[in-house]
């Protein structure tokens, strides 16, 4: 608070740093995992092979973690820009985020198939369904009630809360899901050698810091009072009229 | 913010229903921690063996999950307490969080230099390693600025949402470390039944989904607007005047 209004100047630059750190970090999980998957397991294919289960953790770490957590950072990078145009931005990253998430989760039940690998019994793919379930609700429920809404405005200001912490949680849950998945991969590969501090297992591991490290980041950013987007009534109105805006009818009252 | 004010007896009844459920979730994932490794794993000992390995998955549970979780959560389970105290409370309960801790974390050290086993190379060890610092860090720092504040009001205000911020961060990542604990102990002890639905597999999964319900629902009851503790102007002059309280003096100034 005190350091608001001494140094307005300077929490806009340590933001700037901050996002910046953020998509170091999110690329580079990215990167990191494709590299992994690509030295060390073969790389990618569609085929039922294993090379397609790569696929799963690329696609999670992409789609649920990278894409998911900065279209939630949209709203803080783009304060100043219309509110319409950000919730369009954030609702169109989020739709990638869903359908690669989605190609993610094919790839691996593909494989579980084809090679006769039991699904759903481990608590890495527990967390991970209830995350992907939560994921499409939120996503579907967000649409109703924002993008297009088909819901009062009284229902959608008390919706905003529980939309922005379960998006945090999701969020977080991905994450959590990720980690669950690495140490699984790694011990179903390279048991013997991940004690020895085998090149891959380290890798792999630094890519789960890497992930922990821009859920934390992602988190501060949003919550940080300071970074949030400025009350603004008349943008709530031309909010709260967005139906009306969209039907070409000027806003004149809240 | 509606519903804050058309109803603040429901507000309060939500509030002590939801606080119930959480210290049902902690309880039951301490109990279930104990049975899986009491049932499954052969008890509990002190002599190196595979049983001492067992302390740990209890002790990180009841210390840094259950009993961290529970002295963030004072706060607002005692709001109409004297902040001095709550402070107090937050202060011991964290102690009791600590000293449960360093017995978990000596028991697996023990075990493995007992057993020739090597350490810190999983992910699991990496963020439990990194969960611990920054837990003993932020024991040490919220020691200093908060219980015997040793440092200007000003600094303590600006560290506070800081303090607040990395508490919650801790926990969940306690709680991302207990997941790939979970996940390593199944595949290194049930690998060939664990896909088969083993029971020990199933009751530990559920472990795991116990932790993550008591995390997000601790998050949610910390961060929720409504169940923050009323600002006290009388109070926060008390509170900053903490160190003169104690040698007896009346804080008549703010």
């Amino acid at each position: 608070m005190i350091m608001d209004e001494s140094s307005p100047r300077n929490g806009r630059t340590m933001f700037a740093c901050l996002v910046g750190v953020s998509q170091v970090l999110g690329l580079a999980s990215v990167v990191l995992t494709g590299v992994w998957l690509g030295q060390y397991r073969g790389g990618f294919a569609w085929d039922a092979s294993p090379q397609e289960f790569n696929l799963h953790p690329l696609c999670m770490v992409l789609g649920l973690v990278f894409l998911q957590g900065d279209a939630i950072l949209v709203y803080r990078v783009f304060s100043n820009e219309a509110k319409k145009n950000v919730k369009i931005l954030h609702g169109v990253i989020h739709f990638f985020a869903l359908i690669i998430s989605i190609v993610g989760f094919v790839a691996v039940f593909d494989v579980h198939r084809a090679s006769k690998i039991p699904d759903m019994y481990s608590l890495h793919s527990w967390c991970g369904m209830a995350t992907f379930i939560l994921f499409c609700v939120q996503w579907v429920v967000g649409l109703m009630f924002f993008l297009f809404p088909v819901t009062s405005s009284w229902l959608r200001a008390a919706y905003l809360p529980i939309h922005v912490f379960c998006g945090l949680v999701l969020l977080v849950m991905c994450i959590g899901s990720c980690l669950t998945g690495i140490t699984e991969k790694l011990l179903f590969t390279i048991a013997p050698t991940y004690s020895l501090f085998a090149s891959e297992g380290v890798m792999a591991n630094v890519l789960g810091i890497l992930l922990v490290g821009y859920g934390v980041l992602l988190v501060y950013l949003v919550t940080k009072e300071e970074y949030r987007r400025p009350p603004n009534p008349e943008e709530e109105s031309l909010s709260v009229h967005f139906k009306t805006l969209t039907e070409g009818e000027s806003p004149t009252s809240p």
